[in-house]
């Protein structure tokens, strides 16, 4: 297995990037290509303890930023990492793409006829799934590719995250759901209640539309959203629960005692941050494209990167991609 | 002043309906009119010391459940609480409306030719405007009431709760943002995309495009959103808050060292809950309407009734209602 990993993505590239490739070199026993500044990469590597591991340097010559814009990229940043990185999953010289970088570019790059992967066939537009970090570990599909949808791909968002839970966490018959604003008839707007009669017909195991309590709880295995709500539904999370964590920690520097008490309970805020930390999930599979990426947080960390490295790994394994396509040859 | 509470409106219907009432007598001194079921009412205000409080029972055939589908309420339940209650404010017998009840059906009776209050002139579109429950207090509008939007709503929405927080916060020239999934030209929906410049030259203080992170932080003092991403965003919000609060609760009951730490912190979890308490913020108002009505939560207690009639009795106070309608005159 060969895995190809930005060394320019994460917000403190290349440092977490390249450290987290070590660890999955090291852990995983695969071939991990670093992509980018070869100099940088180098004194990041020189840092580390690499013997025996199966790590390789291919220079980029451009880094993209998260603050290039994706519509620009094709034209000002042609050897970019990304670029670089996915001509090699492209030419089959690897079998997977991590990056931490700018996911607008990621999608860019990866859509691009030359250098990127294109779509798989049949696939309208590919979309982000993500792993919600509660107990029951739901994927939320889109989260973020596609600000504004149509019901077919929705429909085909359904699909490609049913396949994609089936084969990755051994769910079968995986439960769809639409993610809206109410469970009754009538709730929705108007992309929601087209899109109900689709699903309907669709052949998956479309359970309804769900509110996001009921979508937290597990009432589906995948949650279809457009990539807009999904992306917002996501960042409301991320947003609520670091805010509470930060008031509880206010609080209890309250007095004397809640400090006592806070000490008592550290073991137990620690399992509940790991309980929710999005690092434990990996990162976001971006699905539909004819090759395996994953798109990780750009605050990610080593052990983030390492993660991600291990999920593409296993998306791999598992052919999510070659079920994709025949998933999609068979609804066509 | 008087208020008419829905006393048919809240899940547990009449019990916290005319408790809330009863108190908001007590504190405030106002005359309440309570509408629906009498003998019910009658029967919940025997079991309270309602001595020298100015309360009026005022009987109401029909009720309206969270089963009722708004499209069916018109010629269904012509005689319901919220159809008697609306009317007596729409008569001028009464200053403002509250109720806890279906919110598609109040907002679908408030617009009725015959009993309810109809638009503010020049008004396109009520909405539901809410505080939310972190510190900095900023209003999200539209929090459901149009699940589907046009760029010239969001802006009317902009302007409707600029004007609820100047009168009601004392905020001097609201900044206003629209709520999206990146903070950078080129992001967000069509219709966000479309409402940008719509913004900008509104006369509001638009201080541009924020994520669910920035909003809570305070970055604007109203966030713009169509109803559906609304909606969402504030059920995810409370959805994660319960969820974490579920973990915490299990975690700390892991062994006696946390169990004992739980007791030692209890102090603390009682002020992050009551920080993050939705009924201290009072119902959400429906803004666009031609008088004043508040829509609390279905799960109201007593104390988010009074605590709803409170902000009802403060918009009447601070004229929101005529705010917004010279406000829109002006923007014509």
């Amino acid at each position: 297995m060969k895995i190809v990993v930005d060394a320019m993505g994460s917000d403190d590239h290349p440092g977490p990037d390249v450290a987290g490739a070590v660890q999955a070199a090291r852990e995983f026993g695969d071939h991990i290509i670093l992509v980018g500044d070869q100099a940088k990469i180098e004194a990041e590597l020189a840092s580390q303890n690499t013997s025996g591991l199966a790590l390789e340097v291919v220079h980029a010559n451009q880094a993209i930023s998260m603050e290039d814009k994706p519509s620009q990229i094709v034209k000002n940043k042609p050897e970019s990492s990304m670029h670089v990185g996915l001509s090699l999953v492209k030419v089959g010289r690897a079998d997977a793409f991590v990056s931490a970088g700018n996911t607008g570019a990621i999608l860019a790059v990866a859509m691009l006829r030359q250098v990127g992967l294109g779509r798989i066939p049949g696939i309208l537009r590919p979309a982000l799934g993500v792993i919600f970090p509660t107990k029951q570990r739901p994927m939320l599909i889109d989260n973020g590719a596609n600000a504004d949808c149509r019901p077919e791909y929705l429909v085909q968002f359904g699909l490609m995250g049913s396949l994609y839970v089936e084969r990755m966490l051994n769910i079968e018959n995986p439960r769809v759901a639409l993610i809206s604003n109410g469970e009754e008839e009538g709730k929705g707007n108007e992309l929601i209640k087209e899109t109900i009669p689709l699903m309907a017909a669709s052949g998956l195991n479309y359970v309804g539309n769900i509110e996001p309590k009921q979508f937290m709880q597990g009432a589906a295995d995948v949650g279809v959203t457009d990539g807009f709500t999904g992306n917002l539904i996501m960042k409301t999370a991320e947003s609520i629960a670091s805010y509470m964590s930060g008031i509880i920690r206010d609080e209890l520097m309250a007095n004397p005692i809640t400090i006592l008490g806070g000490l008592l309970t550290r073991s137990a805020f620690k399992r509940v941050r790991a309980h929710l930390n999005p690092d434990e999930v990996g990162g976001a599979p971006l699905l539909g494209v004819n090759g395996v990426v994953i798109v990780a947080h750009g605050r990610s960390n080593a052990y983030a990167i390492k993660q991600a490295i291990g999920q593409a790994r296993r998306i791999v394994e598992n052919q999510v991609v070659a079920a994709i396509t025949s998933g999609i040859a068979g609804e066509r």
